[in-house]
């Protein structure tokens, strides 16, 4: 074969996935590392230089409405896609107009970054969700509690995560600070009454673009302050239950016509009633344990759906599986940290990824363990013991 | 704290690993995979366009002594590294000149690289080796054959890899299209004895900066015609040979000065020593095993090695595992294997790995399958089964 017909050959093969993500954080990351085995090329977009997936993969370094960034970007994807909710939509507009296909698309992104919006579409939609209301003051909320009593739970309606653009008030004197820690005044909040709940659950819910659904086992989620600091999957609730959870989050996923992983939110009630708290459009803390503990991760499955792929099965390999967060408990270089895993003990029972976070922040995600075990009893001692080895 | 003093501490914090690799092939890429994890950034120079590493991370192309491209590669990488021996020790030389740091370093692959070389250096460091010799001629070859006995092995001295550059002459009269294979004339060949072996051995040696080791478990490899086809970890031989293999192992390495992961060949002869065959100082086929097996793959301890980090446990955490290589058995895109593999059952026994090859070519490595089992007979029958399901 010559030279110029082997080089033919190669421009007819058809292309590696090219994808572009908004958002250069752990969730992109640990995507940037799911797609190297895929043989998929992955462009980060972050305004924050050496962000954790700028370190392992490309990055452009710029705003989310940066148009010659995001005409830049463009010319290197095929598909893009999102690792958290604050991207401004705008983004989206401006990539599609230059012929990336946005997934999720468009109207579904617009309506699962408002809190409030999504809500609003869940119920229209027959969801099973708790009451919650949107208020523009305090009155507005006042008067919310005085149908469903306190406390309640006032949250932004965009650009909330782990706790923050969210507050408890749990009687009308703490309403003020409450309003005033979400700075209220500019926009509308959405209120929610705080559900008495028996677990929180929650699935990754992985929609294909033909509407073709693959869906992980119920996990249940434990919570510290508004932020996920323990999942075991799977929940140890009856099986029933979990069919029914399975089927709400599937259906969650179709309301707003989704394309990706999704993680959803659920609270299983007090009187046995599975409801959804909340909706997002891509991987999930909540999903990380996938990556040891089922046969295609929730990040490998999110670059297959997006790319418009076959769905990789999702059951579970092993009995039960165990993910804690790694949380730092005070300020400070990480350097300590990077160094105590990489002398760390390893075994096939607890694995630990860590974000490439260079400063430690009190409560800020600087990785999570992920145990295996025979039982959750088994795989929560492996991730907790060597959470504390660990000594964040 | 001001966005100033945030900007400073930044700056001030230790930079993440920075490493190059000569070389863009399978060995690259899955050195790329690890790198993710470990939060080390990977830049690869190879001349091919679009090769197995460069889909994944970023790539350089150019020809291995392009000054200008390997001054630009120097800014990006703290330590370079290497996945194939062709790399011209002139790159090494550029990039050392531009303050990069050479691991292995270019003493150590000076030696290695000329098969001719290692051979002579092993031997004189007391290493056990084959009979061995020079050969400028058929005459040499012929005189050679007349001590050791037919057949002899024809091997160039450099450049060769998976059965190119390699001849085997059976008899006197098979010498003449032998040495013609590899181009006789133009240089001198090594010439061996061909030993009748019981087995061939190798392991993965890892030796960091300070000299410090980590060796591998002692495996089996099946050739066929020059290739491997298949790895059996670890190999069924008593403790005592497969300690002594080690020890032979670990001080080929140190005799080499190497640093990095090593893959070691060795013959178990039938009289039952062990020898050494050959030394490549990098990711090796037959260490692809440790990816699903060990506790640290031997990409990740290649890097963790040359970035003088603290090297990672090598134990086996299954009691067996088994790679095949996916060889393509006819001409002809990729296309239908990519797909294959996309839609392949996924089960905890074995797991496909490709490497992003577009164009089938007979007897091409495109993949691997590692298998694990409670046996070896287990674990060779899931890998055998799954690539007996791809149909390459």
């Amino acid at each position: 074969m010559s030279q110029h017909e082997n080089r033919q050959s190669r421009a007819a093969a058809p292309a590696t996935g090219r994808v572009g993500i908004l958002g250069g954080g752990q969730l992109a990351r640990m995507s940037a590392e799911a797609a190297v085995e895929l043989g998929v090329s992955v462009v980060v977009l972050d305004p924050e230089p050496g962000s954790p997936a700028g370190q392992v993969t490309r990055q452009i370094v710029a705003g989310w409405t940066d148009e010659c960034a995001l005409e830049n970007l463009a010319r290197e994807i095929d598909v893009v896609t999102l690792e958290n909710e604050f991207v401004d939509p705008r983004a989206l507009e401006i990539l599609i107009r230059h012929g990336v296909k946005a997934r999720p698309s468009l109207p579904s992104f617009t309506i699962v970054r408002d809190k409030l919006v999504q809500k609003q579409h869940l119920a229209a939609h027959g969801l099973p969700v708790g009451p919650f209301t949107e208020a523009s003051s305090a009155n507005d909320v006042r008067r919310f509690a005085a149908r469903h009593d306190w406390p309640v739970v006032l949250k932004a309606r965009s650009h909330g995560y782990d706790g923050r653009g969210v507050a408890v008030a749990r009687n009308a004197g703490e309403l003020e600070s409450a309003m005033q820690l979400l700075g209220s005044g500019a926009r509308s909040l959405l209120v929610e009454a705080q559900i008495a709940f028996e677990a929180e659950l929650a699935t990754m819910v992985v929609r294909g673009i033909r509407g073709e659904i693959a869906c992980y086992p119920v996990v249940e989620t434990v919570q510290a302050g508004f932020v996920c600091a323990l999942v075991r999957a799977p929940a140890a609730i009856p099986t029933e239950v979990a069919a029914r959870a399975r089927d709400t989050a599937v259906r969650a996923v179709e309301a707003i016509d989704g394309a990706g992983v999704h993680g959803v939110e659920m609270f299983l009630t007090q009187s046995g009633e599975v409801v959804v708290n909340e909706i997002a459009p891509r991987p999930h803390n909540s999903g990380h344990y996938t990556i040891e503990a089922c046969a295609t991760s929730q990040f490998e499955n999110h670059l297959r759906a997006v790319l418009g792929w076959p769905l990789g099965p999702t059951d579970m390999r092993v009995p039960a599986a165990v993910m804690v967060n790694v949380l730092a408990t005070r300020s400070g270089s990480a350097a300590a940290l990077d160094a105590a895993v990489l002398r760390a003990p390893r075994d096939l029972q607890a694995k630990i990824h860590l974000y490439g976070k260079r400063e430690l922040r009190p409560g800020r995600k600087m990785g999570h363990v992920t145990a295996l075990g025979s039982t959750l009893r088994e795989a929560e001692k492996h991730a907790t013991s060597m959470l504390e080895a660990l000594d964040v």
